[in-house]
């Protein structure tokens, strides 16, 4: 269902952005907004170019890291040029849309998150999504506005949610939330210091190799619950 | 050709508006602006709001009449709201993108007419279309702001044209061969049990979990390497 969905804006500067991408949102049937710090907020801009999408904005969610927008989500997507994808998978509009709409009619909470209106995402906020996702552009000029990526993503979102009544994938289990997911990085980590594998003031470069395999696989909640089984069993055993 | 195709904005009230659609039409590689009797044309607003596609503003052609921007032009097509479509044959953005190619690459001239920010087209103005276009979108509210619906039409369009050349996989390394991963799930096997999460008898169900975790993912060669390093370290450490 569309309502498992929502759009974060981080660190929004131009109020103005905010409200046309509250009004993209409504069109394509998506109403829950996420404001990471944004820079003017509520703002008379804002209301202005909502238009009839003002309720948007009432009902937005203000939050001071991308962390507190995303905790409860099984499915983080950023977006990115697609210069920035080296590392991490990406999807165009049109695949992303398949797989946000099988995981939230699964009851996941997805998030979709849009960077700055200058610098994008940074590259701690990558890490922090599953997958990336990118809209296919001009390769000589692809800086679409902000509201229009909104748009765009909402767009194929729609069409996505219209178009295919056909089972798109065989049903798994529930998604891990980001926070399960972020938790067992962090044991993973303690685990890997501990038989020595990584060393405390090097672990960055590893310990993206290992986000980029476990981010790529969309975990469930239950395999979480092994993996980290796992690193007790392990962690015990050591002591 | 994309060459063949131009965008045509009747009557626009926000010059700024002309901005952001100019830069619309760049991100999806349209080029030819047709304003038929902007109300302010050239304005900073609309400089401004264009951003990097301030060539497209430049280059735009303004005329008195919707006329005079289609007359050599052998496919018109008018955009709509949906509620409008009754009389006249409407395609969505997806097929209409399709139509429009075809015709561009036999140079035939293609015009994409958008009305009024608030009215839209005309009851004259429909009549001089071929046929119209509309955005799938949320029937509780599907206005649109006028760059928005000219980005997911160039997006269509764009995508027509590209013909599905998604570099969809990140830049990645050779996959692992069956024989690495299969040589990977031993490995892990083993020191499942010596750390005493397996049991020597019972493991085939647990080992399957987390096959299905790691088969799913596509694994590169390099990742089972990094993977079985962490294994290697976790049987050194604990013996």
């Amino acid at each position: 269902m569309m309502k498992n969905i929502r759009i974060v804006l981080i660190n929004t500067s131009h109020p103005g952005n905010i409200g046309s991408a509250a009004r993209a949102m409504k069109t394509m049937g998506l109403e829950r907004l996420y404001l990471v710090n944004p820079k003017f907020f509520p703002h008379g801009q804002a209301t202005a170019l909502a238009s009839n999408a003002a309720d948007v904005l009432e009902n937005a969610t203000v939050v001071d890291s991308l962390d507190a927008a995303i905790q409860d989500c099984g499915l983080v997507i950023g977006t990115s040029a697609r210069t920035r994808m080296l590392l991490w998978s990406s999807f165009s509009a049109e695949k992303a849309a398949l797989k946000i709409k099988v995981a939230a009619d699964q009851n996941t909470q997805v998030a979709i998150v849009f960077g700055r209106e200058d610098s994008g995402l940074t590259n701690d906020e990558i890490k922090r999504c599953h997958c990336q996702v990118f809209i296919p552009s001009n390769p000589e000029y692809s800086s679409l506005n902000l509201s229009a990526a909104v748009q765009v993503i909402g767009y194929e979102i729609y069409k996505a949610f219209a178009d295919h009544v056909e089972p798109v994938q065989p049903v798994g289990d529930v998604l891990a939330t980001a926070q399960d997911i972020e938790h067992f990085y962090k044991h993973l980590e303690r685990v890997l210091i501990e038989v020595e594998f990584l060393k405390v003031t090097r672990s960055t470069q590893i310990m993206n190799r290992l986000r980029r395999i476990f981010n790529r696989v969309s975990l469930e909640a239950k395999e979480v619950k092994i993996l980290r089984g796992v690193l007790t069993a392990v962690g015990k055993k050591i002591k």
